[in-house]
């Protein structure tokens, strides 16, 4: 596996990769979510490269970038064993080559659900997406489900701007009791992390509502936060049910023949959790 | 010459295209300008390609967007004769295919000089042009000095997202009293036209000036304020000198050891007329 710290090294990597090539991208502290992404990449055919960036511009000041969990090491060996022919692992001055005046913002996607408390996090997300694409090339990009604004918002930004990639959404992988994997999951206390629970839970109240015929958008929200309440999570940043392909708000506010997403942000502790699940 | 009107004829024939591209960006209603770019594109070895599109986002409601000169069929024979492989003319449509909400800005930069007076300019220019890029993949982009600001901008853009393409300025071609070639020049009456040579006198004015030692911003500005006064322009949207490869105020307002740019901006009539020249 190759360990390519600087754009050189990656250009003359990438000039001797032939067929297909599929990018995962992360900021590292990766977990089985990151890797459920690393086998889909490695299930097609051609060479697979992952990223680890932890991207300054994606958090604000007030924000855990300082904190971000960085495993350089155990990442390292994930990414090896999970059969990765390259990894790309810029510093901050390596990806920032230019003047740093260049922002691709898409709107008014990025300033809904987490833009409206993150408001300059996904213009972070979609600048240095579009520099690892043209800087990686590949063909086929890997994103988590997971955080499925940004996979919705990035597939808008290749088709609007053209770049020559196929964007690919993997599942995203649970812990036994239903919490959606993530890097900032360690930051939970112990008391913490069994509450966090309640959000795979209200999302799975909502689903079942949704099965037992509900299709009022203000039902099944409610329906969710009343789970969120009885696991005494009351820091509750939004609960949305939006078109799944496009996170528009749903006409006159009820699921019509699509099966849409609900989509919630928290706060557990100082720690922000988001989830969702395509209400089927 | 192949005439390419949508992505998917455009596609084909870059997949055909064996060494290098080079690419020429227009809007059509070429004029002597725009051959002097083809030219260059063409002295270098490889293919060259032109796109004709007249791209409604750059220009603002109270712009001359529907009556900015389209000569098509004339275009095509001088492209034909400049010696051009193919051609990329899209349909609105065909160029915007997404959503429409991703947008690149370069700021501060794309909010100064013209930015000031036209805001939502340069987003459009930077959007068209990297969906351009990622359609055409050329690798040398060929862009006209007589938009300094706009090539000074794009130059900026393709480094900040390492957009794998080379940006070449080509000088401006002006006619014999000096006035700076441009699609716009066809709007102005025959008075209008005789005064619009103060733009190239002024900063003719300016240059002299420097060369006969003067150093102060301030002074120069003056100098082409009063050509333009002579010739009965009085409305000036700026005169400026900068940095000519960042467009930076220069520090204390005085000239140091780089050449800089003198721009301006001025209304002849109802006609918005741009120049710059490097006071060397």
């Amino acid at each position: 596996m190759e360990w390519l710290t600087d754009r050189a090294m990656l250009q003359r990597w990438r000039r001797q990769v032939q067929g297909q090539l599929a990018f995962v991208p992360t900021m590292g502290a990766l977990h089985e979510g990151h890797l459920r992404l690393l086998r889909a990449a490695r299930e097609s055919p051609g060479r697979v490269i992952a990223s680890i960036f932890v991207n300054p511009t994606q958090f604000a000041p007030n924000e855990d970038f300082a904190r971000y969990p960085r495993t350089l090491e155990q990442d390292r060996l994930l990414l090896q064993e999970a059969g990765c022919d390259a990894v790309f692992v810029p510093s901050v001055a390596e990806m920032y080559h230019g003047s740093g005046q260049t922002r691709v913002q898409v709107e008014p996607l990025g300033s809904d659900l987490c833009g409206r408390f993150r408001p300059t996090h996904f213009q972070g997300v979609a600048t240095v997406v579009t520099i690892l694409l043209n800087l990686v090339r590949p063909d086929r990009l890997y994103l988590g489900c997971k955080d499925y604004q940004q996979l919705i918002l990035l597939r808008q930004m290749v088709a609007d701007l053209a770049l020559p990639v196929q964007v690919l959404g993997v599942e995203t992988v649970r812990e036994a009791d239903g919490l959606a994997m993530s890097s900032r999951n360690r930051y939970l206390a112990p008391e913490e992390r069994a509450r966090a629970v309640g959000v795979a839970q209200a999302l799975a109240a909502a689903q079942q509502a949704r099965r037992a015929g509900e299709r009022r958008v203000e039902v099944l929200q409610a329906v969710a936060q009343a789970v969120l309440a009885r696991h005494g999570i009351e820091q509750v940043d939004y609960v949305a049910v939006r078109d799944a392909a496009t996170l528009a708000a749903l006409p006159e506010g009820v699921i019509g023949d699509q099966d849409p997403v609900m989509l919630l942000a928290v706060r557990v502790g100082t720690t922000r959790l988001i989830d969702n699940r395509i209400l089927a």
